[in-house]
């Protein structure tokens, strides 16, 4: 069976281990990727946890999970906002040349999309789309076995996915984006200025509330399952996906409000795409596997 | 240079063509479909307009374009409205069986983005995103030189995109449906129940009018600029294509609505997803000459 080295760099650590073709992981080293001073210094620190790795000259192509969006095609970072420098830095090229070995970029939930969609929840379907909750909500489309990363590296980029059209503008996001009306961040933000005599830590204790009979936070809880199911609606007419693969922090809470969500979806799709499946992801380190899985999706 | 037999079948007229694999048409025999009379007579029909091309026997791959959804995988239409009795009807093996040729299906809006994709306006680009917009709105998302189709053929059903929460419920689409916001249709309604002294025939009309500076086709033209701009945002979000590419009666009035539409798209997607082309379809039969695209999109 064929080995892969895949990487998952980011801001503040690096992985890298050695993956068989279906998803097992056979080494792995990790450190820190000292994400503020340069790609000298990260990609000199990168080549060293490489060579640690039994063989690595082996393997039969190198994939790194980077925190944002990628130029896949001439594998660099479109936007690096956690890694200083590497906005452009030719990232695939450098580690392809040092070692002689194609090497493949892209985002990490991307990344992450395509470890589920290979080798866990989603293996063996032709299409899945995986959707991440938690801070935040981002997303990869997987079609074929392949990433669709999309020209800038924006496929999947649903947070900013319109779901409200009285929502503000709070950030660089639309206003009314579902990532500012329906993630983790956008429930506490949301109960805290509508609760006001309870603590809120977590969007897990609103959906606690919400359960407990609290009025606002039902409120809140019930505009929340409306946009996500709307967010999913939309992903599903443009891509018809046989399964979505749901990771993320909210998934502890996902007995709260996941099967409200997908009946609201059915209603809001056309009859026969009633069937498309929900799933939690089941991979426990989607990052490494995901990354590794960039060459085999290239055919390597 | 390898050949490929193209079927454009539709509930009126099936055209048959023998095309190259760089999309050029070298044969061609059309006839009535006979869509009303069952499976039979338009099985019979379509093997007797085939063995009417010269060397049909030498073509590398048949395919089918239907009108409607379709599951791919089993070459099967998932629901047939204009063809009577094709739910369900085994059609790509029944063909596939008769020539002992490889054979595949999908419906006309992916196959027509197929052939733009492959030979026609986006040649060569890996993502593009096919929009046709006219009395109804449909799309198709090519990735990587294949149809995405979906599990349920309903990937590019992005008439049923939800762009007005205000909107009616009118059909079988979604209240505030883009399909009933911003298609021709849509648009000839909308005409019709504000402007009572003009007479509307079609859209053109309407965009005519909002030039001449009529308030009440201003306001309509206005809306439909905006709710297909957060359409296409909607798609460039979930799949970040290179290209759209635009067809359908409506691109007859483009220089009265795209511009504006590409100028608010830029506003509601990250900037560096701006680059984003907007381009017509080219080809001027992309219905037989995609569904020829079919076997080669499946490598054969």
């Amino acid at each position: 069976m064929k080995t892969y080295i895949g990487i998952d760099l980011g801001g503040t650590n690096v992985r890298v281990a050695k993956v068989s073709s279906d998803g097992k992981i056979l080494a792995q080293e990790k450190g820190p990727s000292y994400g503020t001073e340069g790609p000298e210094k990260v990609m000199k620190n990168i080549k060293e946890l490489i060579r640690k790795i039994p063989n690595y000259q082996e393997v039969a192509g190198i994939g790194i999970g980077v925190p944002g969006p990628c130029d896949t095609i001439n594998g660099k970072m479109v936007m690096s906002t956690n890694l200083y420098g590497f906005t452009g830095y030719p990232l695939a090229k450098e580690i392809t040349e040092e070692f002689n070995i194609p090497t493949f970029i892209d985002n990490d939930a991307n990344v992450a999309g395509l470890a589920e969609a290979l080798v866990g929840a989603g293996k063996g379907l032709p299409v899945v789309y995986y959707v991440t909750i938690s801070t935040g909500i981002g997303g990869a489309l997987i079609a074929n076995g392949q990433v669709v990363s999309g020209q800038n590296g924006f496929a999947g980029e649903i947070a900013n996915l319109i779901v409200d059209h009285n929502g503000e503008k709070l950030n660089h996001l639309n206003p009314g984006a579902v990532e500012n009306e329906a993630s983790g961040t956008a429930i506490v933000r949301k109960a805290k200025a509508k609760i006001k005599d309870i603590e809120i830590e977590h969007a897990g204790n609103v959906f606690d509330l919400a359960q407990q009979g609290n009025k606002e936070a039902k409120e809140i809880v019930d505009k929340v399952i409306y946009d996500l199911a709307l967010m999913f609606s939309m992903i599903a007419h443009v891509s018809d996906p046989w399964m979505f693969i749901l990771g993320g922090g909210m998934m502890k809470s996902k007995d709260k409000f996941l099967p409200q969500v997908i009946e609201k979806y059915k209603e809001l799709v056309h009859v026969p795409m009633r069937n498309t499946q929900f799933v939690e992801a089941k991979l426990d380190e989607p990052g490494v596997i995901g990354a590794a899985m960039l060459p085999v999706s290239k055919g390597e």
